[in-house]
């Protein structure tokens, strides 16, 4: 079994870097404090003996090759330290930190696996600072144009590549430079599900659909005492109608299809003055691809109907776009009998977010194991998942990695 | 009558200062771009002969008093020169300089007025930096506390006492040192009716009644994707009901009601995070004291039951709050004299607007002079008013000041 102090040490430790006066904690992808939790954990990649290594998109990998096997495809394992504003501690930073702990784990008791094992930490997985979410993931599955994404802007208006280059992660390596056997990811549910039915562990089995678009639609400004109801081009107006529209289209249907938006601005943002722009994004989210599709055609239409109604002017733009994923159903059994195996309850489910595995999954075999997030919480400081819910996926993660490396 | 060309030059000449690379023109009240105005506004009275005062909230007084004359009570023409963001160049400026206009035209003609002649240039008219509207005018006519109203903190966190201090603008006169006999105030209509018409001259007989508020919903932080509908608390979207059910109500009834949300921030502002906050303006106003408590009362009706609804906490502050204001028949009547006296035509009306001269009635007989806006668009870089209406509504303004002081 893994070293539970150790794991949770870590966790903690990890989590302190990036918190501001207020305690909040926000890391985001390739800023300074991001760069405090990378020197953190290649500190620890280090000494635990590992081969560190860094690719052209800033993901960071800790490789264990004994003689012999060097030449092998890995087993790898992995999440991100990214965070999103005001985040918790546990989402993306477990995986990695329990990969870590697997390997130290495995190395300490004179275990001889059968291929290399390797830790990853992925660049810019929560797509707050730069989009598309699970850049990283992605580009080292060849999904995306490296120079393109490089050449992102965040929405500070930073450049990826450049804010790499800064930070001391543009690291060398050809992302993809090694494939992977098989992928395996450990992960806080980030939602209700487990603990709502009192199940100790999830065995992904797939993940749904993530549409993400801006949307952008322009009126007049005009003075908020003057101008008539009827003589208005109210853009912040038209932007609540499609914030309202996605919600009860979702609540009405009962389909599992969820719809967010998430960041909202208004210009010239004045007491006294009709918005004569609003931006905002759009979250569609659904695990059949299909009904995705009418998710988002839906909204087109409402925008369509809706800039003439309202005599505004919109325009979209597509910031990510991931259809739903199906993991490796050797894998997923895997976990199913590793955790039978520790008499613990596991139910095979669905991920209702994104993440890294979705993306390796286009070049290895990959499936994730979820632990209990409390209240079904996240993206948020209350973010909670008891010590030893933790401890648990850690030893089913060992568990999985010792069946999936035998020699 | 005025002399057109340096009335207007000076106009475009004010209206060039605060403008950014872009060409958009943003003179926010007690900036170092209002400094600049302010400064040239000054140079100007200096040029004319005037003597300058100021006053602890930073209103500029050009005065004229000739020999004799100088401890009556004043005429006073006034307005201010801040603006809103990305503004036009006519609100306010066009009526504090026709005022100096006027002064000058009737100081070079040799005309020996029965009073003092004063232009004022009123401190954060437009309230887009600091709440209230018209402050400089209401501290002028006692209507708040000045040192609560230095101590006012903007929109950008600054504070306006120390602002004025910095810009060189914290005079000493104490607020309401000149006590006017009347006050007059020319403007742009900043609303379609005058050229809907195609009326010259609006006498303004009445102000709608302005309250403004703030409102801050307080929901819960949690992942776009993992959050099912029904177990959200977004912020966003009950904002974005607010907004959607004022313009619904406003639409509904058949009275000149108007409200607006002007300003909205999301917190944390993430793609795929649930706000866990929203702040947003709400600006509403009626020309009818029981109407506007009527729109005020639905608003909170409608708070009580959303945040019931969606499990949010709400709360308001109250930005500003002006009653209707019911301007001095005499002096109405006067302006439509002048108005048939130069074969103008003229129409009483309200103005949607807020103004300084609504503060100064509380002191002071007052009323306004309206010329048309080309659309009825304000607050905008298009309002524009044609330079024949300009010169038409500086002319009338010189013949009521000038019937105002016969000696
Ligand atoms: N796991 C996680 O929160 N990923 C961020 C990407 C997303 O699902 O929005
Ligand atoms: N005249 C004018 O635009 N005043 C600003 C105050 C307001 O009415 O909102």
């Amino acid at each position: 079994s893994i070293d539970a102090a150790r794991l949770l040490g870590r966790l903690r430790e990890l989590g302190d870097i990036g918190r501001d006066a207020d305690g909040r904690l926000t890391r985001l992808a390739a800023s300074d404090t991001e760069r405090g939790g990378r020197d953190r954990f290649v500190s620890w990649l280090e000494a635990a003996g590992l081969d560190v290594a860094v690719d052209r998109i800033g993901n960071i990998f800790g490789i264990w090759a004994t003689e012999g096997i060097a030449d092998r495809p890995p087993l790898m394992l992995g999440s991100h330290i990214d965070t999103v504003i005001n985040a918790g501690i546990y989402d993306g930073c477990y995986g990695v930190l329990a990969g870590l702990e697997v390997i130290e784990t495995l190395k300490a008791s004179g275990y001889m696996p059968g291929r290399p094992i390797v830790v990853a930490a992925f660049t810019n997985e929560e797509g707050v600072r730069y989009a598309p979410d699970m850049l990283g993931s992605l580009i080292y599955s060849g999904g995306l144009d490296l120079d393109a994404a490089l050449a992102t802007i965040g929405t500070d208006g930073s450049v990826l590549g450049d804010e790499l280059h800064r930070i001391g992660y543009a690291g060398d390596r050809e992302p993809g430079f090694l494939k992977p056997h098989a992928y395996l990811e450990l992960h806080i549910e980030q939602g209700p599900v487990l603990e709502r039915e009192g199940v100790a562990l999830g065995a992904v089995e797939n993940l749904q659909g993530i549409s993400w678009q801006k949307v952008t639609i322009e009126g007049d400004a005009n003075h908020a005492g003057t101008t008539p109801i009827s003589m208005r081009r109210d853009a912040g107006y038209a932007a609540a109608r499609v914030v309202t529209f996605l919600r009860e289209r979702a609540k009405a249907s009962n389909t599992p299809t969820v719809a967010t938006v998430g960041c909202m601005a208004f210009e010239p943002n004045a007491i006294n003055v009709i918005p004569s722009r609003a931006t905002f994004t759009v979250d569609l989210r659904d695990p059949d691809e299909a009904r995705l599709q009418q998710e988002e055609a839906a909204l087109a239409d409402f925008l369509d109907t809706l800039s003439s109604e309202e005599d505004v002017t919109i325009s979209v733009e597509r910031l990510a776009r991931f259809e739903p994923v199906m993991f490796d159903a050797g894998i997923v059994a895997e976990i199913e009998t590793a955790a039978r195996a520790r008499a613990l309850s596991c139910r095979r489910m669905t991920s209702g977010a994104g993440h890294d595995a979705q993306m390796i999954a286009r070049i290895a075999p990959a499936a994730m194991i979820f632990v209990p997030s409390k209240g079904g919480i996240s993206h948020n400081p209350k973010e909670f998942t008891g010590d030893d819910e933790l401890v648990v996926g850690a030893n089913v993660l060992l568990d999985v990695t010792r069946k999936l490396t035998q020699g």
